[in-house]
């Protein structure tokens, strides 16, 4: 059953799933910031109109630029599509000790991704490891998702 | 007019919306799987923590690997705004025999577009008529929440 | 203190959210619209099947469409996250004046945005600015929920 009350500041897990998801979005800026910063670093723009001297040339294939856009795009892949996953799975009405640990998982696994991948490059399976924990997390919440709609 | 009960599993129209949305979700995550797999089948890693042998070297032109990278970029640009509009125009308050059958339809064009782009590869214009039955859908449903909101 | 009339017509600040959320959606699907029109006129085409002429062959880096691809994927780095981060700010009861300029901040600064980069190149800072608007303001509202969940 989904009460009104799912989505209030009284249900913990709404406040968990609030704050992880506001968290995680401040931490995918990050990685527009991070890309900025090795772009004038590197001197590696991508279009024309950016380029800050006449003797500088557009510019894609940076490996430090291109490193931290590939785990910018991995953060579209999964964290956008957790955050209707666990809005939805907050409506699930599930167990509040269950719930919690499952966005805090994804939280602090996304974290760990970005360090791992874009920050300090760790060796594997660092970055495997952080990314399947919040990928099961975010699974077993839309297969409960599915289960609802469909029970 | 919009009411909390629109947010509620007495709601066959949300019911039907966070269905779909979550099989969506998995689907998305299914395009990680097989990149994965054809990375593995053609050893095609992008960064050098990822190479599994001194022999390897990065690679990023594998033509199965980038086919069903398009194919998931192509589900953030069109599935990740449905989330969104679906949840919109559920509390617009629409039709339910309408609004399941948009739901239905997004989900099924998206489901036969990544099989006829990603998995087997079927001439035009399956793609395109699978990629336009999801988009029109969604545009109806914006334009819908967009007349709600001004109105 | 979050109720459920927040999430109602009633509510002037959902309502311009739905509203913006809705018109961005629409923005986001146009740029598919601009990019399909690139790859008729420079007939480049990433994949076997959309080659319209045996003549063809598959082509990855015309500047037209790689540039209006660029300003689609900083959408979905940019206004893919303030979807859910607008829809929790208004969950956390605003000021109705600070939110809706927020939201007409983030509208108005993303279509700029698609216009100085991806229709009309127009020279920095231009792209720079209307960039900064909508992340700065995103970022405010980020805060706020995480404020908000907090404490």
């Amino acid at each position: 059953m989904l009460y009104p009350e799912l989505i209030s500041m009284n249900n913990a897990v709404f406040r968990c799933y609030m704050g992880w998801s506001a968290i995680l979005v401040l931490k995918m800026f990050a990685m527009s910031l991070i890309t900025g910063i090795w772009r004038f670093i590197t001197l590696t723009f991508a279009n024309q109109e950016d380029l800050m001297s006449p003797k500088l040339k557009v510019k894609f294939d940076d490996p430090n630029v291109e490193r931290v856009r590939r785990a910018h795009r991995n953060d579209l892949e999964n964290i956008l599509p957790f955050f209707i996953v666990g809005l939805l799975y907050t409506l699930t009405n599930p167990s509040a000790f269950l719930a919690i640990n499952l966005f805090r998982a994804v939280g602090i696994a996304r974290i760990a991704h970005t360090l791992v991948y874009a920050v300090v490059v760790v060796p594997q399976p660092a970055r495997a490891l952080a990314f399947f924990v919040a990928l099961l997390a975010t699974v077993y919440m839309a297969l409960q998702v599915v289960l609802a709609a469909a029970f």
